[in-house]
């Protein structure tokens, strides 16, 4: 039942890459972090990746050999005892010489970027992090079916949690619910974030007036958690009736992350909140009916922001205050903070194949959080919904 | 319900990782790593801390400022927009200047250190990882205290689980409820590593043979997981009887982790199998008396070994062939991987404060993992036990 990434797709995403480097006359790109990794190779066993800008790329690995062998569908998988040995192996290939080589300068510990550069002097050295997230940002039909599978996670666990939530529950005991469904029906057991000091847990569980704690996160929303360690996410506070109990939940399967939001209530919402909520409906429409290939991402931000101004809901709209998100979407895939962003800065234009989750939020201080979060891939003509949970205000009894 | 690390705590860590500066002649140092902030400031709201050599470190927000203010005890916090006003207010301060600078090399993102390196020319730097981790290897009565309370999470986990665990259920499902209770209890819903690429789920349930499995992780074993990209922990095997199941458990409370293993088997364990978790159990028992200050982890781990052998287990101890792992315990506290290690190269002597977790484990390949996983802090005279959970051996119907 373990799934491998076929042979074509890492094919496709390294000779996508290469002409990349080509582009930007590169050599080749040492690939490091285990998250490009795993695109690269279909493995994270410990390894150093080496791809040149043209010919097969090598895998040299340090810890699980046997694994990344039966893993990675590379040609050349080679087993390597320290990383002293990485410059022999390049030595062999005829790849040592005044070359200009790529890292992931944004994720790569400051010491290993300098333990490269004494070991290869001759190299000059470029951040390809932006090319790598540039490539990864164009899903294949394998892609997104994995992220429909994780959508069938999420769906299976918005359901099933209609059917736990009560008056008095803690959120944290919502939070455990959701994370017992995840991991039943097959989550990998992490969400994996690109940003620096960002983290995440399965689900936001966020109970009224918690909905409006402001965090460290980039995200509309954030939650109190229950230590200031964590600062995000369900607390011991106590579920109450007539209140918005904001779910942000995501899964990942063989890498791929879904990332939803729902807002429950046990009873029923007062009319600011219910109108806001309604708000979020009415942009999730818009989006969907013009966001297609061509369309600027910040045009969908701004369209957004109109729809929330004009009904009243501009202050309020991904955050408030301190805690304001300049984003309605982001790019989903094997990370969750992926290119594009639906931001006012971001003009790049939709192109199909790329998966964006679409988060129109609204945060009331000492109220909480309504909204709905859906995760869309670009068609040639449009884009299509991924989420297969269709209610979005969930009643409860 | 929401506890903040008290003011003296904080003071006490500044003053002794300042001492540390002053042996080094560092003029002060950069904290930017989350669980690094967390420690010098009870806060992980986006920021910059600079400690200087001696007087008040400060505290700069760049989201999250109002929260910084109430989880921090630190005097000097401040609000700012962009990071670029970091320069300004070490200007405010009077210490720019041709100065010996620490850095956080071992985590700190190679664009971030190259930052720095640009917008504080007249700096020279220095890595000042290692004497963080020293630092912070000596918990205080406080930091005990909190691993109490995770390791009271981790009891009732190993106590609950065992009315769960039934034959044909999947390692996932297993996983999925270790999950639920450590939410539910109070678990801040992350287990953090400082390792290059290395990540956890909450627990590894490893049934059988996939308890032998190699992966990339510093660890005896891993599991199959259920897809190469996390490539750890449970996956969707079924339980069957007569067969080991191990399972590490890991929660945190406040920040700090505590970090155990149970072996359970529905039915009994053939005898070799049998004879080696007694065989832990030996090591543990041997450990424990031995266990005191001034005692190298070196011994330890060699006296783990020599047992080990003299039983016939060297081979499997720890791990087996690819996947052996060089220790038999290591540090815990915020991270999972904390310093001192009992291995063959770590001379270190024990000191009061430091909390350890000892793991002898047997792995036999096809067949599986055996073993006891326990915390400890060392106390002036030796060593004292954290973990709760008083059966090793967890037979079920």
């Amino acid at each position: 039942m373990i799934e491998t990434v076929p042979r074509q797709e890492i094919d496709i995403r390294t000779s996508r890459f290469q002409s990349r480097l080509e582009e930007m006359s590169l050599d080749g790109a040492f690939i490091l972090q285990n998250v490009d990794l795993f695109y690269f190779t279909g493995t994270i066993q410990s390894s150093v990746l080496f791809i040149p800008h043209q010919g097969d790329p090598v895998l040299m690995v340090l810890k699980g050999f046997q694994r990344a062998r039966q893993e990675s569908s590379l040609k050349k998988v080679l087993s390597i005892e320290r990383r002293d040995q990485v410059r022999n192996v390049l030595e062999d290939h005829g790849w040592i010489g005044p070359k200009k080589i790529g890292l992931e300068m944004d994720v790569l510990p400051a010491n290993l970027y300098l333990w490269y550069q004494r070991t290869f002097p001759e190299f000059q050295w470029s951040n390809v992090s932006h090319h790598i997230q540039r490539v990864r940002m164009i899903k294949s039909p394998y892609e997104v079916n994995q992220i429909r599978s994780a959508a069938r996670i999420l769906h299976k666990g918005f359901l099933d949690i209609r059917e736990i939530i009560r008056e008095g529950m803690t959120e944290l005991e919502i939070d455990g619910h959701l994370a017992m469904i995840a991991r039943r029906e097959g989550h990998m057991g992490i969400l994996r974030m690109r940003g620096w000091n960002q983290e995440m847990t399965y689900a936001h569980v966020l109970s009224g007036e918690s909905g409006a704690t402001v965090t460290f996160l980039d995200s509309p929303h954030g939650g109190s958690g229950n230590t200031p360690a964590m600062a995000q996410g369900a607390g011991f506070r106590r579920i109450r009736r007539n209140e918005p109990i904001g779910i942000d939940y995501g899964v990942g399967v063989n890498g791929y992350l879904a990332d939803q939001f729902r807002t429950f209530v046990v009873g029923t919402l007062e009319r600011k909140l219910t109108e806001a909520h309604d708000c979020s409906a009415r942009i999730q429409e818009i989006i969907e009916k013009e966001a297609r290939p061509g369309v600027a991402c910040s045009d969908l931000y701004r369209l957004a922001l109109e729809v929330a101004e004009r009904q009243g809901f501009g202050e309020s709209f991904m955050g408030y205050g301190e805690g304001k998100a300049r984003f309605v979407g982001h790019g989903l895939g094997l990370e969750i903070d992926e290119v594009p962003v639906l931001a006012p800065q971001f003009s790049q234009a939709l192109m199909p194949g790329m998966v964006i989750a679409v988060e129109p939020k609204f945060v009331f201080p000492g109220q909480g959080v309504v909204g709905i979060e859906d995760d869309y891939v670009v068609t040639p003509t449009g884009v299509e919904r991924l989420t297969l949970t269709e209610q979005v205000l969930m009643t409860l009894r």
